[in-house]
């Protein structure tokens, strides 16, 4: 495939959304053709699985059964939505991704890292993104800016104690050492225009030096 | 865990339900405490993973989505009702489980044994049946059996070419040389009574030598 796979990482309030929402737009401007997506990514058998994942009925749902579900989802939303945009030379730019299952299940809910990594091999078959940007800010910092933010509303994981979110970000500071090439860490800390152009600007870079390797 | 699990495994038409029911009252004729299933086992959230692979509106699903959703509600059958059968001190007699994944989708589908085999372990997580029973007929001879029992309705499998069936036996040979402990032939080509009573003499010996073990 010969487009260019970008996926956002980060724990809660790190910005990475609206960050990814405007680096889209300043390479659309910039003549680069653009898909923004996230998982389950409006495909339908995805977003049923989803529901079954997020059915709050399912008091029972085993941990391993829920990361078989979402990397499920991951496949399909791969096949029909991922892999056509870069048979089609786009640049496409993925909320969340693999190391989202391997930083929350793998090590925030204790299933191990490795064995979340192997199996979710089945589920991407070798279509590990080109790059991965990791959006950093210490959790308890990300926590405040949400609690600072009134448009947006918490979700699940915003109300899971700060520990939890202390345990994602040593899970992302582990999967940086072990994907030290793929995984490239942008200071989420500033404003959010110079995050955007910092992002826009290691963007950039790789995907020009992608074009002409 | 201290039961004992059993799977039944073979082509279309190899009679496995029916001597898997049989033997069932035999052991418990005999004093053994037995529990049969299948997947999805009524496990409500396995139903409902089941609905979705099944649902003939998802003509788009990917063979590895389908794989993965196979190994989810394998993964809550086991934790909601074999797993708490075997801490009872149960024997679990199951029909068709991680083999048929590695036939079918493995095999036949073309998969990979390999690859489904290794995803299959995060579901199963160790829980490897202690003997599995295969039911030995030529996929030939299971399709006229199935064609002349007038009370078996055809199921979407029955109706694949001879030549699939074929391959899923194949794959079950590769299967037996693989997991030579583990996998027992049963002759399943006599009347079904005669099955039996050898399944019984197989499966009592095995629960007897595991007691003693």
């Amino acid at each position: 495939m010969s487009g260019y796979f970008v996926t956002f990482e980060g724990g809660e309030g790190a910005g990475k959304t609206s960050v990814l929402q405007k680096v889209s737009s300043r390479l659309k401007q910039a003549g680069y053709d653009v898909v923004t997506t996230r998982e389950p990514g409006g495909i339908e058998i995805a977003e049923k699985i989803r529901n079954i994942i997020l059915d709050p009925a399912h008091t029972a749902m085993d941990a391993r059964t829920e990361a078989l579900l979402y990397a499920a989802a991951r496949r399909q939303h791969l096949v029909e939505k991922v892999f056509p945009a870069l048979e089609s030379n786009k640049i496409v730019l993925c909320d969340r991704f693999i190391d989202s299952s391997l930083a929350y299940q793998g090590y925030a809910r204790g299933l191990g890292i490795e064995e979340v990594y192997q199996m979710n091999q089945f589920a991407i078959d070798q279509a590990m993104p080109d790059v991965t940007l990791f959006f950093d800010i210490k959790p308890e910092d990300g926590l405040k800016r949400i609690a600072a933010n009134q448009n947006r509303e918490q979700n699940r994981l915003d109300l899971e104690k700060l520990s939890f979110h202390e345990e994602v970000y040593q899970a992302y500071q582990l999967l940086i050492n072990r994907f030290p090439d793929r995984i490239k860490c942008v200071d989420a800390t500033p404003v959010l225009e110079e995050v955007v152009d910092s992002t826009y600007q290691i963007l950039q870079a790789k995907i020009e030096s992608n074009r002409f390797s």
